[in-house]
């Protein structure tokens, strides 16, 4: 199972909106075949698995890292197929929640006599596709809010300058957490500071599924000419329902009106559209505001922080715009899910704990 | 070599005003004899070492981590018993700046025909004795500033309360940091926040040499009651010329004046003074303003920096306050000597990088 769970992960940037899966076939010790889900549209880590096995199949045990598909979708059921094939055992990391899915895979090969079991490495399993899982159990996507700072807690200068306080590596790897995302999501006030492309550049070599650019533009702001607009990937505007889209511009980018709250979007009216564009996980790069609101409300699930060996000072610009705490009982706690070196930062995750 | 750092180490607490010097005589691999220094006033390490080796010493090679005294001080100089007892080489890690010693006992010992190395593990030995180093070399202490924070570099709620940011084992730990200092640095502003003590809390089997508590107390505004002036370690405030003891319990407590320099104690004259009253590492523990000055200043040579996982928010008191960057070039750049989790905690260890 831990095999297949590498080959689902090779799937990690191109399978949107899909699950990330793999699937290993052996007798005993020995695999007779392999695969993994990498495309949308395209076979089941299951499919590839089987037709490397071709008659070996017969008696085998399958590992599957997701709970094989019992319903026509742009590709057959891959229960029948597993049945169909002969497979005697199929072992199941985690149970897919898709309601089309949702034990009837499962169900399908204990009728044709296999022994199924499910659990092994389950939570390595969700983890991998952590934004499928809340997308299908939630409602919303898995949002991971990137921020870089300096060791005293700021973001940019008092004058805005944020480039660069953390080294070129730590940059390049946030270019894979871009990757992985089905959206990337930011405020209009860093389109109008920063200019960001909100573009993945990875090595040449290196396939992804470009992530939808989503920038919360209340009253349309985002000027002509912003790199967000420059057709280099999907682009979706959200604004208020009394925004102007004041300039032609606006006729060539896709922008839909949602609910607002409190003088600004309606963040989980904002999350349940994009669930139902098929968002799994959801990169945020913003501004102090926009990051607090997310952690405030609970709609940060991570935080995916660079930390620069530097200081800024106390005049430069704070991390997360937070309501002030009564007392410190109220402080916000994470869990430290990762910790690493990141050419001279450290990269870390955290997850908001439950007060 | 490394074994008589070891032995040194032990005197961490307690050689204050001395450097923590250790010894170790040996015939090959078989060590014959080793010491260390333990208290001012007390045998020197060499002494310990010799008294065990007995007539063992005689050809023997004595490791030394700082260079033989060739001085009548309160003991008479070791580098007369190292000749007596017929050793025939001595290693020495780093050469002594004292200037009574100052290549004087390395003189010594050749003119008696003694093979003398130096230099190895020097840069361990010195930073062994950061403190003696910079008091002797530099004139001043060395700055260790102390401070605990949230992630995203706050100290303090809005209303003040910072008790307490860091985990219980984090809080421990600064108590050996106290206990290996000198002196421990304060400002009145804390002192009428917090009301700290800033004594040593050690396990009741651990000695130390109780650390001086220095405020810098310009307008003596150190209210009676502080529990900084119970007596319970020696205590020292400096203030302006003009400033005025109103209050008989000032007679209680040792106040000096010390020159100011823009509406502050001037904090080259705090140093100077305190290296003239033999402080080898200066502890820090200050808000804001008087560790953002000497970061600052350039006279805060390590930062001892506690983080705890968790975020406090924009409204949150600020690490240090710093003048504000005109562009990120200016950033203040810190090297990482040391990082390791304590409880719940990470504890950096970080200096100042030149520009």
């Amino acid at each position: 199972m831990a095999h297949a769970l590498r080959l689902a992960e090779r799937g990690l940037y191109t399978t949107h909106p899909n699950p990330r899966v793999g699937c290993v076939i052996a007798h005993g010790d020995e695999v007779v075949g392999s695969g993994w889900h990498q495309r949308a549209g395209e076979p089941h880590a299951e499919v590839f698995a089987l037709r490397e096995a071709g008659g070996s199949a017969r008696g085998a045990t399958a590992y599957v890292t997701l709970e094989p598909c019992a319903h026509h979708g742009r590709t057959p059921p891959c229960a029948d197929a597993l049945v169909a094939a002969g497979v005697a055992r199929v072992v199941i990391a985690a149970e897919d929640p898709f309601p089309q899915v949702a034990g009837r895979g499962i169900e399908k090969l204990r009728a044709a006599g296999i022994a199924v079991d499910t659990g092994l490495l389950r939570d390595q399993a969700r983890e991998l596709n952590i934004g499928f899982f809340s997308r299908i159990e939630r409602g919303r996507p898995f949002v991971r809010v990137k921020l870089a700072m300096s060791l005293d807690g700021r973001t940019a200068l008092a004058n805005g300058e944020s480039k660069w306080i953390t080294s070129e590596p730590a940059r390049a790897d946030v270019q894979r957490w871009r990757a992985r995302s089905s959206a990337i999501l930011t405020g209009s006030g860093t389109v109008l500071a920063d200019n960001p492309r909100l573009t993945v550049r990875l090595p040449q070599d290196e396939a992804f599924a470009p992530p939808l650019r989503v920038v919360l533009d209340r009253c349309l702001r985002t000027p002509a000419g912003s790199h967000v607009l420059d057709g280099s990937a999907p682009t979706l505007l959200l604004h208020g329902a009394e925004a102007i889209a004041d300039g032609e511009y606006f006729d060539h980018v896709e922008h839909v009106a949602v609910a607002e709250r409190d003088g600004a979007l309606d963040l989980p009216a904002v999350l349940a559209l994009l669930a139902k564009r098929d968002v799994n996980e959801l990169h945020v790069e913003a501004g102090a505001r926009l990051g607090g609101a997310l952690l405030a409300g609970g709609w940060a699930d991570e935080l995916l922080l660079y930390v620069a060996p530097v200081l800024l000072g106390d005049q430069a610009r704070p991390l997360l715009a937070l309501p002030p705490l009564a007392s410190m009982a109220e402080r916000w706690k994470l869990a430290v899910i990762e910790q690493r070196q990141v050419g001279a930062d450290w990269r870390l995750r955290l997850r908001p704990q439950p007060a």
